[in-house]
This record gives C-alpha cells, structure tokens and sequence, in this order.
C-alpha cells in the first residue's frame, strides 16, 4: 500500500510540476471548466432553455469537441465546424427532400446510398493533403451532419426546425468558445511558434559554442544541457508545422497581421535543423575515443574558436532580427566576419602541413605526430565551416 | 472558366493518383460508408429504433468520430469511449443525487461548480504526458459525457434511463466499428510500423551505396532519388511514435503478439536517425564546391567503397532479420567483416602522410597535391567511419 501511496505522491508531484512549470496549462483547464459552465446556463435558465428548443446539448457538445489551448486551432474548429454543418445542413435537407418523393418504400434506400456516397467521398477528401491541412476536422462534421439530418428525416416530422436547431445551436457553442479563447488570456499560434524559432536559434548557437568550447579547452559537464539544445532544433519539426496550419486563422494580434507569412517560419526552421544536423555530426566527432594531437589542436584552437564565436553570434543576431521583425544591417557585418573567420581557419588548415614537416626533421622521430591523430581535428573544421555556410543559408532564409 | 476547369481537372487527377497509390485508402472510406450505413439501420428499422429509445444519434455520432484509418488508432478511440463514458455516466449521477439532495435553490450551483472543477481537472489530465498518450480522447469523451449528463439531470426526469441509453448506444457504435474495422481489410498499425522499418533501413542503406558511389565514380544523375532516401528517416519520428503508440491497443494479429515489444521500434528508430545525420554530413561533403585530389581519392576509394557496401549490407542483413523477425548469424559476421573494412581504411589514413611525402620529394613541385585537397576526402573517410559505428549501434538496437 505505501508502493501505491508513493506512486500516486509521485505521480501528483510530476502533476504539480507540469502547472508549476507552464501557469498557462493551468489557466487553459480554468478556461475550459468557465466555457462549460457558460454554456450550462442554456439547461439553467428557463427562457434560454426553451429558446433553443432543448437541444441545448450541441452548444455544450460543441464547447467540449472544439476547445483547444490555443486561438488558432480553436478558430480552425470553429469555423471548419460551422461552414461544414451549414453546408451538409442544407445537402441533407436536399436529399431528404428527394427521397420524400421517391415514395415510402425507397426512401431508406435513397438515404442509406447517398450517407453511404457522401460520407465515403468526404472521408478520401481528408487524404488529400491540400485539404487536410484546411478542412480535416470540416470533413468530419459535415459526414457527421450530413448522416445526422439525413438519417433523422425518417423519423422526425419538422426536419427543418431539426436542421435550424442543430446549425443555430452549434453556432451559439462555437461564438461563446471564440470568446472565451479570446478574451481570457489567450494564447496565440503565432506568437508561439515566433518564440520557438527565437528560441531555437539561441539554442542552437548556444550549443555549438558549448561543442566546441569544450573539445578546445576540455572543460567538462556542467554546460552538458546547454551543449545538448540543438536536439531540441531536431525534433521540433512537427510542432512548427502545425502552429503554422493553426497560425493562419488567426486575425491580426500584437504585431503580427493576418496575413503574416508563416510559411516563412517553416523555411527558417528547415535550415535550423539542417545546421543543426552538422551539430550533431561535430558532436560526434568531439566525442570519438581516438583523440587528436594536442600540438595541431593548438594550432587550430584560434582560429576554430574564432569561427564558432563569430558564427554563433551570426545565429544570435539573426535570432535578435526575428524577435524584433526588423532589418539589421549588424547581420552583413557579422557575416562578412564569420567569412573573415573562416578563411583565417583555410589558411591555418593550409600551413599544417608545414607544422608536420617542421616537426618530423627538427625534433626526433618520437614526437611525429602520427596523421590518425590530425584526422579528428581537421574532420571537426571542415564540418565548422560546413556550419558556417549553413548558417548564411539561415541568414539568406530569414 | 476554362482556368477554373483546368483546376478542377489537376484536383481531380491529383485525388485520383492518391487513390491509385494506395487503394487501401479508397477501401478506408467505402469501410466509413459500410458503418454508417449499417449504423443507421437503427433509424430504419422500428424494432431497432425503439429499442434505443430514439437515441440512435449517438451511434451514429460515435461512428462518425471514432472511425481512424487503422485498427489500433479505432481500438484506441473504442476502448477510451466505452471506459470514459461508463466512467462519467455513474460519476454524473452521483453528483445529480447530491444536487437533487441540496434543494431546488442550490442545485444549479452544485452542477455547475462540479462541472467547472471536474472539466478543468480532466483538461489539465491532458497535459501529462504519460496519461495523454493512454487516454487523451478518453478524457475529453469524460468531461463530454459528464457535463452532459450531470447538466441534463436538470431538465431531464428520468436520468438514469437517460445515462443508460447514452452507455448502451455508445455500447453499440463501438461495437459495430470494432467488427468493421477488424473484419474489412483491416490495416494493422503494428505492421505498418514494421513496414516502415525495414523500408527506411533499405532507404538507408540506398542513399549510403549511392552517395559514396556517385563520390568516387563521379556518376551524376539518375539514381538521386535513392541517394535522397535518407531524408525519409529523418522525417519519419512523429508517424513512428504515434504508430507505435497505437499498436499497443492492437490484439495479436498475423507474427505479432498482444505485448510485442513496439518500443523497441522507436528505439531502432532513434539509431537509424542518428545514422541518418551522419549520411546528411557526408552528403553536405559531396556537394561542397572544393574538389579534392584525384590522386588521394584513388588511393582511398578502394577502401571508401568497402566500408560502404559492408556496412550497408549489414543495414540490409538487420533489416532482413527484422522483416523475418529472427536472430541471424550472418549479421555477427557482416559486423565483423565491416569493422576489417574501417580497420583498411584507418591503415590506408594512415599511409598517406607518404603518399604525400612521395609526391613532394620524387616529383616535382607542380604536381604536389595541396594539403586543402586532402580535406574533404578525410572528412568523408571519417565520417564514414563514424557511420559504421551507428550502423553498429543499430545491429545491438534489434
């Protein structure tokens, strides 16, 4: 029992530290429990009880299915709903009328064929990707609708009173959900997925100076999670991707407008990750068990240095540009510097040979510098001016 | 009007080619029709109908949202419903007794408040991470059934028939949807992910053989697509983890059992990732603009190629024992004879401070090859034999 106990502390404790961590998870639960009961007003009070005609379940269905943590993926709910239950509203009622006509005995059938056609083509529809990305959850409440009405006209009288309750309910549950998002403390997509791409950056030139700093100097631990922040570059593809589908609805908000160019974001990230992956390649290099010579380590040190400071803060002012969404023409200078570094780095790479052949006739054979042990190093500057050229492309992309 | 055609007509096409790519999707939403249709017999038939009391809309509706594309995603969404609606239904009465205990005056404020706490504390459930991926539909279909019913206790004078016929006819969507799914061409995640496995260990080793080939034969063209390969690794996490989320709901079906081991998918997953970084860098050295030396490329090609054929023939030979689900002894000996290969490579590194030697002191000083050429086919030996050591890792990942 005290196994249990310990667990459920635990498990409460990693709870609490979710809330404690993000406050805006906790404020969203609040956000949810108020929408709820908002809409539990239409059971409470008698006059709006009645003017919904007691179908006052939708307006809470619709709280329930459509509320999500941030203002664009309710607002892609929202209106996805809305536009698909008018439009399979009315398709229903067509049919319905239709199959009215075609006498008692074939009305199951012309209805069951078309539930069985229309859901069957609004259901590949959510393949295509050009539609997914815009109508995925509108395909399913309009088979949802559809089948609904359509279905309902075999057994109830007034189907266009049914239709209008449905679509006017709805209505009422999704304004009160756009509400809600909105005014209390809302959380915008784009503002979000902004964040992360500033944050992105600084972590990876965070991370690219804590690599190579520390192959350089040999300084070890403490820094390990700074060093480790370009994994989260890496895996951070899918959350951008659908803060950039959510950001599009949402309307003008701080200082983005409706029409901000989030696709641009996706094009900034895909050339984070694709530094990031020669991070990951440095990285691995750093941590091989073959070591390199310290004497060509010293020769390089300067000049490697020099290009991850000066390409690290290359990202840095880029990551400042997108923060404050202006121009700056510090960018070009330090560009022209990382440039400066990395030809400073050739030409070192271009005198080593010179360091060997000193050290091989000057000194006894006992100190030559066995090449295997160059391998690493040079290996390291060639994926560190890899890197450099990958980070204009970040720069040229922003 | 003939711009708008031509429109539709690409859009026709394009859905077209989805189809004919994979006609299993064509069958998913016949699968939805057959449901639906099937589900609104209980509409059609008066025996049926009358049974659920006029309550078949909830069939209906738990059809239309629980029906996913593959078993486990559909058992996944069934079992969450059932568990969570059972869960809230006996929740929501007991609230009502309370309410209904607490006089006319205070029972709006009793269910209001309890909805309130209640949906915002299975809101914040979501946020946990080990609970979101066992019951993330679970919860909202909680606080859905909860408010609904304990909000209708209001209005509603029977409840528990109300509470009951929401269960039972909840009972029966996911009943139908199960036989449906199972019955008609099923699509078994746990499968799927196998599939997608091995393909993206063949990918693997494809993009591998043809990036180092197209290095040393200077072959352009043709085979790019292969050579790309590598990049669906890369972006196959998110479908990896939801995949393998969903194949724990999965019963045993064809080799696979109840409690296969799906994590050790991801972790294999993880691996073939990291071998995939690795390929992205040696890529980033292929396409760079300084060329190396044609002698040094000679004088390392033999043993580049080696490491390359052995060591994707290992990513093949694990990706054949993983299709057949068997230990293979082959495997130990390709790793062997893989690891011979980096051992030539490293002598073959190591030779070639003479080569060097050779051409300044026999030759001429016009012929001396630049140390700078020298780097790129260094870092590409490196790189490769860091590969080998992923591929490593991935033989002790299966």
């Amino acid at each position: 029992i005290s196994c249990l106990g310990l667990n459920v502390w635990m498990f409460l404790k990693k709870a609490w530290d979710i809330g404690a961590n993000d406050p805006r998870k906790v404020i969203h639960c609040f956000k949810v429990g108020l929408a709820l009961t908002l809409v539990s007003l239409f059971y409470f009070m008698r006059p709006l009880y009645d003017g919904v005609g007691g179908n006052a379940m939708w307006a809470l269905m619709t709280v329930v299915l459509v509320f999500e943590p941030n203002v664009g993926a309710t607002l892609y709910k929202c209106l996805n709903r809305m536009f698909a239950t008018f439009l399979a509203g009315f398709l229903a009622l067509g049919v319905h009328w239709i199959a009215s006509r075609s006498g008692d005995r074939f009305e199951p059938f012309v209805v069951g064929a078309s539930v069985f056609l229309l859901a069957s083509m609004a259901t590949f529809t959510r393949f295509i990707p050009s539609i997914k990305s815009l109508f995925d959850y509108g395909a399913m409440v309009f088979i949802l609708t559809f089948s609904f009405v359509a279905v309902s006209g075999y057994r109830v009288d007034k189907l266009f009173d049914f239709a209008h309750q449905r679509i006017s309910t709805i209505f009422i549950g999704t304004s009160l959900c756009i509400l809600v998002i909105i005014l209390v403390c809302p959380i915008w997509c784009g503002q979000e997925l902004h964040g992360l791409t500033v944050r992105n950056m600084d972590k990876l030139a965070d991370s690219l100076d804590g690599c190579v700093t520390k192959y350089f100097t040999n300084t070890n631990g403490e820094d390990d999670k700074k060093t480790q922040g370009y994994k989260c570059v890496l895996s951070s593809k899918a959350s951008e991707d659908s803060m950039a589908n959510f950001a599009r609805w949402e309307p003008s908000h701080g200082r983005f407008n409706f029409r901000h160019p989030w696709k641009q974001y996706l094009k900034i990230g895909a050339s984070m990750r694709s530094c990031a992956y020669c991070i990951e390649a440095l990285n691995s290099c750093i941590n091989k068990e073959n070591k390199a010579a310290e004497s060509i380590k010293k020769h390089l040190s300067t000049s490697c240095l020099k290009v991850r400071s000066s390409t690290s803060s290359v990202i840095r002012e880029v990551a400042e540009t997108v923060k404050k969404m202006n121009k700056s023409r510090t960018v070009i200078l330090l560009v022209g510097e990382m440039n400066g570094a990395v030809e400073e780095l050739r030409n070192d790479l271009k005198s080593l040979p010179q360091l060997l052949d000193l050290s091989t006739s000057a000194e006894n054979k006992e100190h030559e510098t066995p090449f295997m042990e160059i391998i690493p190093v040079v290996t390291l500057a060639s994926i560190l001016i890899e890197i450099a050229a990958r980070t204009e492309a970040i720069v040229s992309s922003v």
